[in-house]
């Protein structure tokens, strides 16, 4: 067995299909965001507008989660020193846990070190806990949910995307008595589309099912209070648990679930993942803190954030450019090609300082490669006449927009 | 289906087992490790000393990883806004896998969000990378790396702890030219013994077998510049891949993988727990190369560390105190039953103002339920002293000596 080949051809194959993937590297400024410097291969700097951060709303330079990082490092030091049961667990945890479950109007939360991780737990040991779960699954999960979903190795269907009358024939042939779970997303952060959150809270309770939802592209950015998508519609109390992150919106890093508290305590005392783990440093629980907490007093914000990404897409349909049919703040741009959609993200960045990742597969289907706009409220008009004039000259210098599907 | 009860039903069953985790509320104050504040239950504040964290070298609180905290995070912001591929990585990232490489002497070095991720991904995609791959796990691994050998779900054997021979009759069973991996540790952190890493790697070749070492508990704290046990023991180049973490020794968090280069590569391009998440936060990153960089060149550190857990065992023995064996820096002491152990330790902070968390099931075999102290070098004779002395009287007074095995 000649292993130094196999990882160079494993690799080589990834290569081949056009989807190697190259890491940008990015110096972030404080207070200059969304600008950045990218270090080139040769170690050359240079000035570039970031267009695809998750950093929503810039919460990842605002003071009062700068401050509060700072002086939780004061205070506590750097890490935590421990997983949550030995040592681990700090006043900033207990705290953000409260919050978290203020946020959600839910009797509880549980923290994990990132939105994946709460996925992966959660959803596995859900199965582990209510013996002979069935998992219905939205077909364009996020790969956190498929891993949990899959790594709990019960029975699980997977629903056609957003499509309820595919999700009631499956509970249907279900027996009605058996424990069933509907897993799905609020905003889907490929295409920025939005489910149906009351009409499949309904459909669930019909069937006697608990929702998982995820709205980890939704915390923070939508509701009046920023606790998502599930807020806007007024349907939280009909969701049984939701999960989100720290680590986009909220600008820090880390993930959670909130619900009912002794199904939260149930994943606390028996998921490997939260349980055999160092806890999140006091600095992000403290910053987590003070963000969540400022977001759920500054809805100006996310009205300022919504009006930003509706001038992206009128400006790119006015230019004729191929931006699919996003009902959220996410603007993606087919091109269709991974060979392609990674030549235009590096001519953006190499010519024209714009710096966009190529969103190929295995992130998206083959054939759907696009590139996924993100603008913030600090992304400003002038920035956006930049974009789309780059982009224009692109377009036809590549004569990708006829191969780019209809434009929306 | 009646979800609440079946929620508590799962954490009722914990309880009667005596082993629901309570987790203690804990304020570390920055340059006074290791005490700390404990917050009870109602609410009050009581002084303690910390005797159970991972922060083993109280690296937590050195000037120079906090110093580099706090100047990423004038310079760059909170968190990193991105997964690794789309905007999440930072210059720091880049430096800080540099650094790691170095210190394992390996051409590469990938991050993770956490050592428990760095497990589950790396163990799980290496099945997917080479097809047919047999794992060979050592039955006291890590659950996380007992996660990711059953997620990739190929043909896997466990042999005995520590156990050569039975490793060698299960290699011998395979056809030689089929794809093998070993996948151990070198300190087990609830024991504190250490594995033969020359003899392991040495049987792993002979059946062309690669191998896989989790240095988690080790990495900052053996070796002359802090690489692991694998430095000490001479063999760094006769293992394939180092795992390490960011989150006990070196006091901050997050996980690696250290080795060569187009393994490395491998993994990074298909690993889902490394691609599909939000990257370390720049502070994070930036606080772990001071901490790699500082433990390089600071081996006074190690040695004095080593001598603080020479001499807590030494007066637990003198004490009559049933320590376990270990060869390491941890210092276990036997109890043996759940109920009892939760009870001392309770007694432990309630009465003597001593933190150490009781290690049950699934933590540890049932039956070896224990406390598990980790001196580091800010614990003073006095303290050990103190502690000796609780023990002595707890012991007497719970009648658990007897039934708490033989004392090494
Ligand atoms: C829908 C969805 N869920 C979960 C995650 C994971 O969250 P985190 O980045 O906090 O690990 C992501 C993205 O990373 C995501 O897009
Ligand atoms: C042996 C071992 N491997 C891996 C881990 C996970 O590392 P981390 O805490 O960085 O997730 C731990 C403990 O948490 C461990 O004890």
């Amino acid at each position: 067995m000649d292993y130094k080949a196999a990882f160079k051809n494993a690799v080589d194959q990834v290569r081949k299909e056009g989807r190697y993937r190259v890491f940008a590297d990015l110096k972030r400024h404080r207070g200059a965001f969304p600008r950045a410097t990218w270090t080139t291969d040769d170690g050359a700097e240079r000035d570039v507008v970031v267009w695809c951060s998750n950093d929503y709303l810039g919460q990842g330079q605002n003071p009062v989660v700068l401050d509060a990082m700072h002086a939780a490092i004061d205070a506590n030091g750097s890490g935590s020193g421990g997983t949550r049961n030995i040592s681990g667990t700090t006043h900033h945890h207990v705290e953000l846990e409260r919050e978290l479950a203020d946020l959600h109007r839910k009797e509880a939360a549980l923290l994990f070190t990132s939105g994946y991780v709460a996925n992966e737990a959660a959803l596995s040991t859900l199965q582990k806990i209510l013996p002979g779960l069935i998992t219905y699954s939205d077909s364009l999960n996020h790969a956190s949910m498929i891993s949990g979903i899959r790594n709990g190795g019960g029975v699980r269907h997977i629903f056609r995307h957003n499509d309820l009358e595919h999700l009631e024939e499956l509970l249907a042939a279900a027996p009605i008595d058996a424990p069933k779970l509907v897993a799905f997303e609020s905003v889907y952060s490929m295409d920025g589309d939005i489910a149906d959150l009351a009409a499949t809270a309904a459909l669930a309770r019909r069937y006697n099912a608990i929702t998982y939802l995820d709205e980890v592209h939704a915390v923070g950015l939508y509701g009046e209070r920023g606790a998502g998508v599930a807020e806007r519609d007024g349907v939280m109390d009909q969701i049984d648990i939701i999960e989100g992150t720290l680590g986009k919106a909220f600008g820090v890093m880390g993930g959670y679930i909130a619900g009912d508290a002794d199904m939260v305590d149930a994943i606390r005392s028996f998921a490997s993942g939260f349980i055999f783990t160092t806890s999140l440093p006091p600095a992000l629980t403290a910053g987590a803190v003070a963000s969540v907490r400022w977001l759920k007093n500054h809805n100006e914000v996310r009205v300022t954030h919504q009006e930003r990404a509706a001038t992206l897409k009128a400006m790119m349909k006015e230019a004729g450019l191929p931006v699919m049919p996003s009902v959220s703040h996410i603007v993606p741009v087919l091109v269709g090609d991974p060979v392609h959609c990674k030549m235009v993200s590096d001519m953006l960045l190499s010519d024209h300082g714009i710096y966009v990742q190529p969103i190929n597969y295995p992130t998206v289907p083959r054939g759907t490669e696009r590139l996924r706009f993100t603008p913030t409220p600090f992304h400003t008009d002038d920035m956006m006449r930049d974009l789309v004039s780059a982009l224009e000259k692109l377009w036809a210098h590549c004569n990708i927009a006829r191969m780019g599907g209809v434009a929306a």
